[in-house]
């Protein structure tokens, strides 16, 4: 992190190189969302969002303008990014759709694909005489709400986190959402939470697989590509 | 924090000042717990961890000898305590009876209630034809199962976080649960994950009401009262 830091500091010290997607607005969800089931328990998905603060920093110093809409995290802000904070799905829909319109959306997220009808007072064990029910709803689609809004981004680029047929499933989420790209990512070695990604992009071109890598590599490489696409 | 750290090492460099806590055994449960829907998915307690992790301070400082059953925070390990990481409530009932016998235990953690029939891999939206049916099991109550374990440490003590009727809800936990004192701390402003507690300290001898005061200084309170019970 200390070194992570100093290339920062150094890279935005030093004569402006590539200010490639200087002008361009970008917006990057990140992190997990957490569904309140009561004031004090809610359901969430497991999610560090260090994969899409670091995609959020790599395009901030190619000179974008980068809001990052945030699920609960224990993260510093990159430099140069504009932050905001949310909980849940419906908050995170909403901040997503107040930045547009946008060039590019990355939907790193792991958005909670449900919720849970919230109780406004503590439900007391015993109360309901057994474990309650929960009576969960479906969350709206962010990425799927995009890619048919009247002000969908250019580029648009969806995250799927995935344990088995990694390719088969990013290549069907693609179809299904209408985004230009899914970055899948295989989950199977139990890399969430940790430091280093395996990534399969896929476009409507076809599938490049990545090594395992540092997540702030896989973010530099998403920005040169991105900055291939759009500018 | 920064001058937390700074105390912190001065009173542990200073001549040792009063170690009334010496060689006794002291168990302490902090933080959420995590109940896995999947391996993505899962039930949580709103719990920062901070004024467990302040309280295993102020007792390692009184020379204590300190076991902290953590769930999952983002926070450092005291100076001087030993720290055990666990997920859900199941592992942490285990890792607390792994530490008897103990002097004193103080379960700060906020334990979630019920525990989902977890899924071995991850649930695809769709594939139940609407949102999932989690089956909710009632996890063991960690506090009422020391109450009558034949090792029971000799100083018993529970935290409640109530939004209500605090005082009374406090107290009618302290005959349900057998323990000997409550910690009842009064959430209905929002202090969760703070860093400032309203606390009311319920034993057989009466009430105890606190004024809002930093969770250090609570930590700090507390400790002295153990040391007036046990030594």
């Amino acid at each position: 992190a200390v070194f992570a830091e100093i290339e920062d500091r150094l890279s935005s010290a030093a004569p402006k190189r590539s200010q490639s997607l200087a002008g361009k607005r970008i917006v990057i969800t990140a992190g997990p969302t957490h569904e309140p089931i009561d004031p004090v328990r809610y359901i969430a998905n497991r999610s560090s969002g260090r994969q899409g603060y670091a995609i959020a920093g790599a395009l901030a110093r190619l000179g974008a303008d980068v809001e990052l809409i945030s699920g609960p995290v224990s993260l510093e802000t990159p430099r140069g990014v504009k932050r905001i904070d949310v909980e849940t799905a419906l908050e995170m829909e909403a901040a997503v759709n107040r930045t547009l319109p946008a060039d590019v959306a990355i939907l790193v997220a792991a958005v909670a694909d449900w919720r849970a009808e919230a109780s406004p007072r503590k439900i007391k064990k015993g109360e309901t005489g057994g474990p309650p029910e929960l009576n969960l709803t479906e969350n709206p689609d962010i990425l799927a709400g995009l890619a048919t809004h009247d002000q969908r981004p250019a580029l648009l680029i969806g995250f799927a986190a995935e344990t088995d047929k990694v390719v088969g499933h990013a290549k069907a989420k693609l179809d299904r959402k209408g985004c230009d790209w899914i970055v899948a990512n295989d989950v199977s070695g139990d890399v969430m939470g940790g430091t280093e990604n395996s990534i399969h992009l896929i476009t409507a071109n076809g599938v490049e697989s990545w090594e395992q890598m540092p997540k702030r590599e896989v973010a530099r490489r998403l920005a040169e590509r991105i900055v291939d696409a759009i500018v």
